[in-house]
């Protein structure tokens, strides 16, 4: 297999869900990232073909996406759900074009790289896709996990995570614009004394939380909840360490927050936790115990960075082997829980 | 010292506080269980004094508290902040009026029962205080500490807890009156695109959630959640339990939900956790993972009950002893998490 890690040219390159919140945020993140392409095509449902979208100062037109839409591109990247990266990411493939998709179709797959490039860079490496003489899907993982593994990884390097207890705090856009839409129209109709809408979630998400709105499996686990277990073991190469969360809807519009627990093989405390996440790429502390300042989601909305806070020993364990460290986390759900990590998984394959 | 367990007459009772929210919620509960009392005093700061407040259909005066309120009454609820609490309190007990205390002012205290009566009643049997004969404080607990106390006590009953980890999505109504009103101004703030004001909280509430908003000591943890800790172990008169809480603001109105996740000492799992919470006192489950119902605290505000739901065995445990589970509950902080809870304390005192 002849492998070439670097295209000659700047790429041509397909977003696909271009009116969704995920696709949007592409576009965005592309544009101040400087992104080198030398085309963009826009796709979306046979609904949206026609109208036009704004990338770095022009007008676009949006296509239709159909089995056609990826003659002559180089890189497309996905986030239009699960059923359309399912018909359409292999057909890309089969055309010449590496897909970065944003569902969770392939990404279980063997052979489908599952990529936080803080994290697992060498699983990209290893997987010898390249743009143009060998193309692939790389699937970006839940953003509930993405924005875990960023400030867990180092601390998982240092000491080994034995065992992790999450809860999520997550924003709607995790449900796409129409959820958003929702949130913001339910909360005025509370304020108006006005029977709330429900149309994109079965429960209230204004003034309210509630349980995931994924699937729940006979074990009594969501989809969500199952997804941080089982991405995480893939992107660790490393089933041992024990994982449980609980997935949580809060009214809140596009930013994630985790309460993670964890605990080490190794000894592991509050000061070297905070050294080693000061260090750690893709993450920025916000702790200031004096202050009661800690990250939210607003602090990390439109931010890069995952933020992390209320790092601490923890006071359940006594220290020592098997000692244990909270963390609050917070990040941009459509940034680096979804749009942001895939252009950066972009930006591996054109360096 | 003479013990009477009941009075013969129904007791003269104060409220202090009764302009705040809780002390409303009292009015509102006292009213609801017809709980039986031959006056009522309302007790407030000057400011409010000479304004009126509606009881069980009639208008009450309110009066400003000082050290002469408590003559000729038996019972006073106060829940108007510490400091009130630490200046008033003893005086009533003092002019032989039993208090029960919602602030977290005598909690600790040696010789005070800190009581949730599904849980600890005979610590309140125990401390030989009676109406009457025998005046002295009781202290209410924490709202988020009663709130997981009561589904938690039957697992720790059946199979001992070893350790917890628990993280809340609480109400803002934790902070009072002001606070909820300051949710709704800022929601609409945001809602109409001006800057939100920030008065009570440093953070903003509206679509945010935040770091609870207590003070942070030199451990990392917040006040809040030293009491999640500390409350636990007075009130199951155990110290054993590993307790570790992360206790965070959500932009709901009135029911805090908590995320728990439980090891035992002993064999438990789902099924009997199940059968357990059914037939516990001051539980209501809401598990329905077909239609991905679990509770919400829109569901438990204005209801008794502390819902409980996503019941299941923590897939992060092998089973058997050292087995784990996993809960998410909700409850109203203005009724079980404070109103309630007290007045079940001064109904325990009259039986």
């Amino acid at each position: 297999m002849k492998k070439v890690n670097a295209m000659d040219r700047a790429p041509h390159i397909a977003i696909v869900g271009v009116t969704g919140a995920v696709g949007r945020e592409f576009l965005s993140v592309l544009a101040q990232r400087r992104f080198p392409c030398c085309a963009v095509r826009m796709l979306a449902s046979k609904r949206s073909a026609g109208k036009t979208v704004e990338f770095k100062g022009k007008s676009h037109i949006i296509e239709q996406l159909t089995e056609d839409s990826f003659k002559g591109v180089d890189l497309a990247l996905f986030s239009a759900g699960g059923n359309i990266s399912k018909q359409f990411a292999p057909i890309a493939v089969e055309t010449g074009c590496t897909v970065v998709d944003n569902s969770s179709e392939f990404r279980m797959n063997d052979g489908v790289p599952l990529i936080v490039p803080e994290v697992n860079a060498d699983a990209l490496e290893a997987s010898g896709i390249a743009l143009g003489s060998s193309p692939g899907i790389i699937a970006n993982p839940n953003c509930s996990t993405i924005i875990m593994l960023v400030p867990v990884t180092p601390l998982h390097r240092a000491a080994g995570v034995r065992r992790m207890v999450v809860s999520t705090y997550q924003a709607v856009s995790g449900a796409g614009a129409a959820a958003m839409a929702e949130l913001e129209t339910q909360t005025r109709q509370v304020l108006t004394g006005e029977p709330p809408t429900c149309t994109h979630f079965t429960q209230q998400c204004a003034f309210n939380v509630f349980s995931h709105d994924s699937e729940v499996g006979p074990q009594g686990y969501n989809t969500e909840e199952l997804k941080m277990v089982h991405e995480t073991h893939k992107i660790w190469n490393d089933d041992s360490p024990r994982i449980t969360a609980t997935c949580v809807r809060v009214p809140v519009m596009r930013a994630h927050a985790e309460s993670i627990n964890l605990e080490f093989e190794r000894p592991m405390d509050e000061k070297r936790a905070v050294d080693l996440l000061r260090d750690a790429p893709g993450v920025s502390i916000i702790d200031d115990r004096t202050q009661n300042r800690f990250p939210t989601p607003l602090d990390a909305s439109g931010r890069d960075d995952v933020l992390v806070g209320r790092i601490r020993n923890d006071l359940s364990r006594n220290g020592g082997p098997g000692s244990g460290i909270d963390l609050f986390v917070c990040g941009d759900q459509l940034r680096k829980g979804a749009a942001l990590n895939a252009v950066q998984i972009a930006e591996m394959l054109l360096s």
